[in-house]
């Protein structure tokens, strides 16, 4: 059912490079004060990355039946989109690089005025003034992201099914997105975080943007105001199950996968001591003395390689390889499942091997 | 020209009563999670305020003749917008207090698990916690407030005009507003910042919502998509210069008002060693003596007042009193001038007194 690699490959890089073009021409960050806030807000969206949301909305589109020409501003809009939380996520994470590149706020850390160096507190100021201006470089960002979305009209999308989406974006798709970014904030500080609460984050925070995606594409393919109608429905069910088959992956990856592969360090999500799917299984079925053993490891900054293979053995004695596994499975298939039933057509293959590239991965 | 005071008071209380009884109703914030975020998201929107930006909104759709019940959406959605923005406006400042309650990042510092009070820097989490969790809400009344907007659609207006009303707000507003809010950061830390900078930094941070407000509302009205019309423009333009005018006002109430009238105390910008236009003007065309003389009083944090009423005597003596309010008069006259040539109806009069009680106070 999956496309032809080189077709996926070449109709991804279609994709690629129509956000590429379209960032590159968009009026709006050049209207941004100062100047270097206006270059932050183009700065992520012009790093590329995999744009796997936007070929997700173009693909949903094609699948059913619209022209796919009509979905180009709004899948520049999950782009952005996307963006937007990723400057926010940064600061909140306090990470210092994105796609191999400095943070937003470290970018615009490098503008606070040189006029300045003779305070005391030189450094300290210039962390907060880039923190604050990165804040503001996301708002900008969300706002362009809505902007894009409703310059779907000039695509060919009727102004009822954009107000539509719209709606749809601002009014469920930012309390969900954000809300599973808040419990992400807030669980690390909390006791008694399960499995099934770490789903909900996952579905919300990686989740909904994907549903979003899908639904938008068919929304647009089909001409229709109704997110609720049955192929909408079934489609942004599917983008979900794969996202969240995706972070699932991810956290085996970082502590089972090849860090030459991966090119992160394999056990990071450990060395951070962050409260994962694995880890949560694994402290909900090991034995006591495993457990305390595994806890003695969470969060030492300086894990050995020796250590990391004894956390592996005890997260696969206790059966949590097993069980986050099987879980990603399952939402995989129910993907799949979700597919098979969707129209057969050029769109429908990429789409299997859009999800087939989300699930089976070494990186 | 102006309305009556009662009728003034009257379809203001209104207005207050119809935007309270819309944030309480609506059911947004209500699926945000966790609880406590959701709380935050609806604080300062049931605070109360003015709400001299919906109605500004709603006035000038009567104005020009538009049925006014057409507007409540797009009311509801300025207001909403004004508040996301004073939430990050208050992390950047790290102000504690909004209208006399805690800031959105202290209502949420208080969620803070108690189950972390045994780690060493609990305080410095909690802050940080507050912090983040404030960003996050922002973002979610972001949402809030463009899901308002395009709900217009429910009270008549057609989906054409709502598309056009959501590109001025993601596509024009946003970056204008931010673009302001950016430069307020900026300049504290900058040198040879000009009264020139401070005003167009004035219309951004201030005039954009105000001019967008009048400009939707006027859309609204004459069911028009074209925000170059003659008469959005116009309307657009008198919004603007009247928030100019008003915080022009505010800058010289903070230094020659009565405390007892502002509630605040006299100075206080004096004393954060805020560079405002009356400081700004005073420094560009004092003798050298009075403004070093000056410049140490800028920034003390335990100012007399006998030291207030030197710097006064020194804002006084330099001409910069004079031509602060010179300039606030030259934007309320030009309001005004706008205001003559619109219709004349009830709403017009409205307006005017609206205009007064930005312009004319001494609180």
């Amino acid at each position: 059912m999956k496309a032809d690699k080189n077709e996926f490959d070449s109709e991804l890089r279609l994709v690629c490079s129509q956000m590429d073009r379209m960032v590159a021409a968009d009026p709006l960050p050049a209207t941004v004060r100062p100047l270097y806030l206006g270059d932050a807000v183009r700065a992520y969206p012009s790093r590329g990355g995999k744009r796997l949301r936007p070929a997700l909305l173009i693909w949903s589109c094609g699948l059913m039946g619209g022209t796919i020409e009509k979905a180009r501003h709004a899948a520049l809009a999950v782009e952005l989109y996307h963006n937007w939380t990723l400057v926010h996520d940064d600061i909140i994470d306090q990470d210092e690089l994105r796609r191999g590149h400095p943070a937003c706020h470290t970018l615009l850390r490098e503008s606070f005025p040189s006029t300045a160096t003779h305070l005391g507190d030189f450094g300290e100021r210039r962390d907060k003034f880039g923190y604050d201006m990165a804040i503001l470089a996301g708002d900008i960002q969300h706002g362009w992201a809505v902007d894009a979305l409703a310059r779907s009209t000039l695509d060919g999308v009727c102004p009822k099914v954009t107000v539509a989406l719209i709606r749809r974006m601002a009014g469920w798709l930012t309390p969900a997105l954000i809300s599973g970014e808040a419990l992400d904030v807030a669980f690390p500080h909390m006791e008694g975080v399960s499995p099934v609460d770490l789903e909900t984050m996952l579905a919300l925070k990686t989740g909904a943007l994907l549903q979003f995606a899908a639904e938008s594409g068919a929304m647009i393919g089909l001409d229709t105001a109704d997110h609720d109608r049955i192929e909408v429905r079934e489609l942004g069910l599917l983008a979900r199950c794969g996202g969240i088959a995706f972070q699932l992956v991810d956290d085996w990856l970082n502590i089972f996968g090849d860090a030459k592969a991966t090119g992160k360090p394999v056990g990071s999500d450990l060395r951070e001591g962050k409260k994962t799917m694995l880890l949560t299984m694994t402290l909900e079925t090991a034995p006591r003395q495993a457990s305390s053993e595994l806890l003695e490891l969470v969060g030492k900054p300086d894990l050995s390689a020796e250590e990391i293979d004894c956390a592996r053995e005890i997260m696969r004695a206790s059966g949590a390889e097993a069980r986050l596994l099987g879980l990603a499975k399952k939402f995989s298939d129910s993907a799949s499942d979700i597919l098979v039933r969707m129209p057969d057509n050029r769109y429908r293959a990429l789409l299997a091997s859009w999800l087939d590239q989300l699930v089976n991965r070494t990186k």
